[in-house]
């Protein structure tokens, strides 16, 4: 028996061999179980019923008056990055709380940017939670207009638009909500629920100060019933994307440099002396490498995969809906993709985009980086990097386990620099406050798309966990060019246009108050 | 007998794996076999016996008209990355030719820079080959000198140092070596040996066009004896460095670009989208990683060890020698290093320097390298690399190997870019020229280190291959500051210095003349 036991023995080691050669074998990507094919229909949720013709006329009245307001926004200069006009709009929002009745306003100074807080008590029984976000990005090259800032109504094919800096992102959704709050509070002298506004100046700098700006109320805020972000989630055909949550996120920088371990510690040195020194540059890379499979796609970093929460019945309803209208092609032609990855697309792509960890370099730098030929050893190398935390996986544990991972491998000289690390964000389809929001979706007629969480970070579980409300970041309007030139808010839209202007947005808004008054 | 059989199969995997844990043992460098500790003793050649009293007299009563020789050189602009003073520079050279009594003098053309061909035609047996290089390195900053094209005299730790911009590297020497010249013909009315003087505008920028230089006399340029590059070689102290040949290198481009493959192809995208469209930045990680062990220092491109050649008893003797005076810390210290790969130090520093191949990361860049967070998924990566080609390793080959190595490993869609590539280039220490210089050195007291070649790269193969003729860089004399501000070479020792001044570095050409027309 001696021939068959050999046989098998060598076996052995060439299958092991051959699973380390495709390592995407040893240490697949998650397999999400699936147990339903029902897909969630929003079309199932009653059509909010409520009137409130009164505040509707008082919208259609003012409407000129409340176009102004959106525009006296986005005139204040407000660019977070550049500290340009940032107390300025602080002030402007707090003297707009203060008009419109909110009993206590107060700005609320942190390390960074201050806050704004504000309340309204209108007696009610229901409170929400406003978050506002009153900074904007800088100035890119290529407006199609002078001056982002003039506040200028523009022609489009899509109609009437507001064309500046913070037009959707997020000054015109965030006025066209107070224009609303301010017709009610006109027409009925309160509102159907309280008010808290929380509100940063830091938004685009990643919400580093958030939690500062909200401590001094903690204590109210989460006795709060739910918390809502203003947002125009139609597209110009007027179909809608709800996103009930976020993922979380770690930014980090990883660097070698030269030290007691070897390699250049002062400066580059020459590139011939490789046969003699260490490269920082080539641990970097060795490094970033042992943290996924060749394909750049698998992360093998023990456990990372293991918090990754299995798709609840409700998850994979709303992932069944969205895969029933996928048009992956349309996507990546957007993206200038050819292909998802390993040529996934439908529902698997939709469920790894939602609940695969990732870890992708954004950045990565070293040495000569000019044109033609020049040899060194460079002293250092830098990759900035970031892993998307789906619900389950924290950040503490994802940086635990990429610091272990690292020093497991020997790459204890590699420093790790976390820049930035939140928890994933999400609300259930079944909690009242998106019933309310997408019963008054049903009744102005917009065909929703709900999806789980987006692939997108956000920290709103400063919502979801630090207040523990549901929360919700939508409302009807089109925009568009956020981050980027000639960004728009929808106005007044051009015949046949299925998104909705800024009176019907202020009209829902009425609405929803009134929905979550009665339903939260 | 089942449980013994199970175990030793349950070993068999865990042994491949953990050979595999430990690349370095599975792939190491080459072990360098050695057969001799015998060192190699260049005081063991004759000190050239020669006396040229009359050329040495010469030399003193004109040695003030020969350093206004080498300012006029300085003077002259040659940067040949700005296109600065070049043709002048060339002109400069031809005339000096033409009025050294160089019979032929051809300005040669190109498509970069313009070559310089001279013969002097002494009507005797030997021909010697003189390579002479007329541009220099662009001004950096911070030069203590007001102008480092003034040609300036100034007053320096060492002794009186012309310091400009090209005073050693190479201007000075090459003059320096014509004054000898000069000095001969004004005294004896010819030369010991004929000269052929093959000089290009290109060699700070890798002597692109070398070969059309020397291509109109290539037939001509084969007959000579040997080729020489005049070359301040001693250090402060005295003691000299001859190396006896260089490395060869490839130098290119790796680049990872979004396309039909998968990635973004058109500009970065969000970098959330990590989880459904691949990586071009982790792919080019992934295929740098793929080509060394984990620590960075063995290739493991299959076969790329395989034509390094073994030491053979000169290189041996030679390798022995500079090993007896080795101070590796002396060196660490001057580059900023901690410790050689692995700790290694002496004979085995020196012979891995020498003969192993590397693999180097010059310079590498991808998406988002500001400061802060920005979170992309970047649509292409870059990486230049060189890797060192000792002799045997031939750039073609090297070139096979890199691209063979990825397409086997799936990274077909890794574009490499070549950008150079030469082979090594080395001369016998028992070559006649070798010796002729080696006693005249030894005739000047100078305590020389020869080394089989440098582990640095340059285009010598012209010489050594091309032209198939012995080749020596060196001379006595010492400088300092090449590619670095105030770059300088010493014209008038100080009390106690140990280098030679202007006058016996010109006696000592003279020396060599002669040396090579009696023993070549």
């Amino acid at each position: 028996m001696t021939f068959p036991r050999m046989l098998s023995c060598l076996l052995a080691p060439m299958l092991v061999l051959s699973m380390h050669d495709s390592a995407a074998s040893e240490t697949p990507r998650p397999a999400y179980a699936w147990s339903t094919d029902e897909a969630f229909d929003p079309g199932t949720i009653p059509a909010y019923g409520g009137k409130h013709d009164a505040v509707y006329a008082r919208i259609d009245a003012d409407i000129d008056a409340h176009v102004a307001h959106l525009q006296r926004w986005v005139r204040q200069r407000s660019i977070s990055a550049q500290d340009d006009g940032i107390r300025d709009m602080a002030r402007l929002l707090a003297d707009d709380l203060h008009a419109l009745g909110f009993a206590e306003v107060e700005v609320v100074e942190t390390p960074g940017h201050p806050g704004v807080l504000g309340w309204y008590d209108a007696g009610a029984e229901r409170t929400l939670v406003v978050y506002m976000m009153y900074d904007v990005q800088p100035i890119e090259e290529n407006w199609r207009i002078d001056d982002p800032f003039a506040g200028e109504l523009v022609e489009h094919e899509l109609g009437t638009v507001l064309m500046a800096r913070g037009a959707t992102n997020q000054k015109g959704p965030q006025r066209a909500f107070l224009n609303a709050v301010d017709a009610m509070i006109a027409t009925h002298g309160t509102l159907p629920v309280n008010l808290y506004v929380v509100a940063e100046g830091e938004e685009e700098l990643g919400s580093p100060n958030f939690g500062k700006v909200i401590e001094p109320w903690l204590d109210r805020l989460r006795k709060a019933d739910g918390a809502f972000f203003p947002m125009n989630i139609q597209m110009a055909d007027g179909k809608a994307s709800l996103n009930l949550g976020v993922k979380g996120i770690v930014y980090f920088e990883l660097e070698a440099k030269g030290g007691e371990w070897g390699g250049p510690s002062k400066a580059e040195i020459h590139g011939s002396m490789k046969a003699l020194v260490d490269s920082p540059t080539l641990r970097l890379v060795q490094a970033i490498a042992s943290m996924t499979t060749p394909d750049g796609n698998t992360i093998v970093i023990p456990g990372y995969y293991d918090a990754v929460a299995v798709p609840t019945v409700e998850q994979q309803r709303l992932v069944n809906a969205l895969a029933r209208d996928a048009n992956d092609a349309a996507v990546q032609r957007a993206l200038g993709v050819s292909r998802w990855i390993g040529g996934m697309e439908g529902r698997e792509a939709i469920v790894r985009n939602l609940f695969d960890p990732t870890l992708n370099v954004d950045g990565l730098w070293s040495g000569y980086t000019g044109e033609g030929v020049k040899t060194i050893l460079p002293h250092m190398a830098t990759a900035k990097i970031d892993s998307r935390l789906p619900p389950g996986l924290e950040p503490e544990a994802s940086y635990r386990m990429i610091r272990g991972h690292l020093d497991a491998n020997g790459f204890d000289e590699i420093e790790l620099r976390p820049m930035s690390g939140y928890p994933a964000a999400s609300t259930s389809v079944d909690a009242p406050l998106v019933q309310a929001f997408l019963g008054v979706f049903n009744k102005y007629g917009v065909d929703t798309r709900v999806s789980p969480w987006l692939a997108g970070s956000a920290p709103f579980y400063q919502f979801t966990r630090t207040l523990g409300l549901p929360f919700v970041f939508g409302g009807l309007g089109h925009g568009a060019g956020a981050h980027a030139p000639d960004e728009y808010m929808l106005i007044r839209p051009a015949q046949g246009v299925g998104a909705a202007g800024l009176a019907d947005i202020e009209k829902s808004y009425v609405d929803i108050l009134h929905a979550l008054s009665e339903g939260l």
